[in-house]
């Protein structure tokens, strides 16, 4: 094992240039959702290098979109593929997913960037580029990782299923087809941008919107109609208590340096359309955060009582019920148990390499993580080199030597996981 | 007198049916803002008929737009002109002005509608349509007094001047170009819907815009952000602070059955563009009621005062102030003592019509009269056949008695304030 370890670290330290040029070109290819397929080649290219076992498909069909987990507001996924390469170990080991996104959010104003969003400009031994930190730095450092055991001869247990998948910025569908397709696994690692901290439970999250009714006067005899930005008050007033009353049961130390564990986060009010007039309607719409170890049914429900006890309160709004929809994107959480030998694995990698402990916290976001661990009921530690902030932000960018330094964990992980034959 | 108070009072009466299709015509041409053009002809071929001498003109021009009072966001006056027909007495009377406003907002859902908006459809008693109440159907009532004072060949001695004016939904810049065109006189009439009761002081009113400012941040970790929607409900809830301190300084008795004689009205909210993220910017526009004693500026000063507590008692806001627009219409209030002879000239015509005193109040919104009373230096009062509350709501309706009536106890109260010769 001491040896097998020598010789990846090795390799991976010897390799740090060419990997950069490879996460490079992979940033230079835009795979912005319903353009992924670009990317997607460069790595699959990299897949049939290291011997792989490709699976590539066009995900849809109505298993996947009649899920319960399926969010997707999108039509077309042809052309795009998904992309599974499995490393056959030779049995008798742990199996382990290697997880990665290949979409990667808009740009946002172009003149908000230094340099082309899509550069991979390299400067100070930072990469700059929409994708670098979130997440194609790390599923370089996957790769790597990869491609260290495999070209230093060693041949693993068990199996290692690396995932490059679409959709996971828009609700997770590329990964719910590949645990629908039949991918799970006996643990997973994904390297979404968390610092190189880790992140073995995650904020699941979910959208949502109130309409709350009022009733239409003359501003000037406004005491004649009910105006539904007062009752939207109410709403958002409840809202804040109820969250004060969600995180208050959150003791978990993951959470402890976090403000608000799971929060509820009114995005979006509208309401009314003169302003002489009382409105007769207001919209809110939010994100509602979901706990590690709740449901997203116990946590719509918990939301639907509270608004029956606001509206309970209030003599206009029990005759005028505030309507909720859940919409758009919901990510579910993830949870796995800090003791988990998964954490220990990793941790001890992380170790060996880093020369000291690993900050473990809980994430305030979700990943695919969420279905993984939920829907494949994979255990899931998110851990990855990407620098969290910069992430969707103009100016990405992620620090190389983490790059190479994650793959130099996760390779350690790997060998530990699946076992050496 | 009492020969031609018969005349006028039996003209009406035998031709109450005429007046109704009268007023059926009328609400079938949709004056909405842009549009009044068709609906004006209709009023001018009735002046016509009465032998009135006609001023029709397109308002506009630099007087006009410079003067403090002006108030409109229009661009385009061509093709939709005001209309004033003056009646000449012989000389040596009281000159009187009837006002009535041609343009309708507009009809809203249309959905909301049993009939089609524009129907004019009669129906026991009542006729509906956008702008039978507000205020063709008070229009009507001046236009009937009239032709029943010529109809019945009496001869005034004073001057009446009828008006038919634009603009009066957005700001009144119809009446305000009569009034510099040169039209004043010793008393005005308007018959806006109250329900027949007199307004002799009406709330003024204008717009605002109060932009609220707040740090974006991913909804995730909220906590580093700044909500612009939470800090928009400390606004929401001064202004209610404000809106009770205004009103309770109001002792006058003619506010006594009002329940908030100048009511701040939030009308509109809007913040936010995605669910899961901190809105930046939080947007509230409202009406803010003028009270007939106070000038605008002086209310628009106590806002001002009232935001800056606010502001100060919030560490974010202190140093983000809310920024204020008064933007869109205005309207002034109008001051009529209720001794003025004018008032007691059309109470004695209703107690002969009505067999009652009428209803003396102060009206919760502003009317023209403003402008005719402010800047004209007219006394005016208000009173009209229309049903207040349905006034730009669905399914508007007047009763057409009412009209009938309104019309007889003007043309009662023009007699006796302009003199038969």
């Amino acid at each position: 094992m001491e040896e097998a370890q020598k010789k990846v670290r090795d390799y991976i330290r010897k390799n740090e240039d060419r990997a950069a040029c490879y996460l490079q070109r992979l940033v230079q290819e835009d795979s912005t959702r319903g353009q992924e397929s670009s990317a997607q080649a460069v790595i699959i290219e990299k897949c049939r290098e290291l011997g792989l076992i490709m699976d590539i498909w066009e995900i849809g069909g109505e298993t996947l979109k009649n899920h319960p987990a399926f969010c997707s507001d999108r039509k077309v996924f042809i052309g795009n593929p998904n992309a599974v390469g499995t490393l056959k170990g030779r049995g008798g080991g742990r199996s382990l997913i290697l997880n990665g996104h290949i979409d990667v959010v808009p740009v946002g104003e172009v003149s908000a960037w230094d340099q082309d969003p899509f550069s991979g400009h390299i400067e100070n031994g930072r990469l700059f580029g929409r994708g670098s930190t979130d997440m194609k730095g790390g599923t370089v450092s996957l790769l790597l990782a990869l491609e260290a055991i495999v070209n230093s001869g060693i041949t693993l247990k068990g199996n290692v299923i690396f995932q490059s998948v679409i959709e996971e910025e828009s609700g997770g569908a590329g990964t719910l087809a590949a645990v629908l397709r039949g991918y799970t696994a006996d643990g997973a690692i994904i390297p979404e941008p968390t610092n190189m901290k880790f992140f073995p439970k995650q904020q699941g999250s979910m959208w949502f919107r109130i309409t709350v009714k009022g009733k239409q006067a003359h501003g000037g005899t406004r005491y004649e109609g009910v105006s539904a930005i007062e009752k939207a008050e109410l709403i958002l007033k409840g809202l804040r208590e109820l969250e004060a009353k969600r995180n208050s049961r959150i003791t978990d130390p993951l959470f402890a340096a976090i403000p608000i564990p799971i929060p509820i986060n009114v995005g979006k009010i509208s309401s009314g359309s003169w302003p002489s007039s009382v409105p007769d309607s207001a919209i809110i719409e939010g994100r509602m955060g979901v706990a590690p170890d709740e449901t997203m049914e116990n946590a719509k429900e918990e939301m639907a009582e509270a608004l029956r006890e606001i509206a309970a309160s209030d003599p206009w709004l029990r005759n005028h019920q505030p309507e909720t929809e859940w919409f758009g994107a919901s990510w579910l959480p993830g949870n796995l148990e800090i003791d988990h030998e998964l954490v220990g694995v990793l941790g001890k990698a992380f170790e060996k390499i880093k020369g000291c402990s690993p900050v473990i916290e809980a994430s305030p976001w979700a990943t695919d993580g969420g279905i993984l661990n939920k829907i494949g009921g994979v255990p899931v530690v998110v851990f990855g080199p990407g620098v969290t902030k910069m992430a969707h932000d103009a100016n990405e960018y992620i620090n190389l030597k983490d790059v190479y330094e994650a793959a130099e964990v996760i390779a350690l992980a790997i060998l530990e996981w699946c076992g050496t034959a």
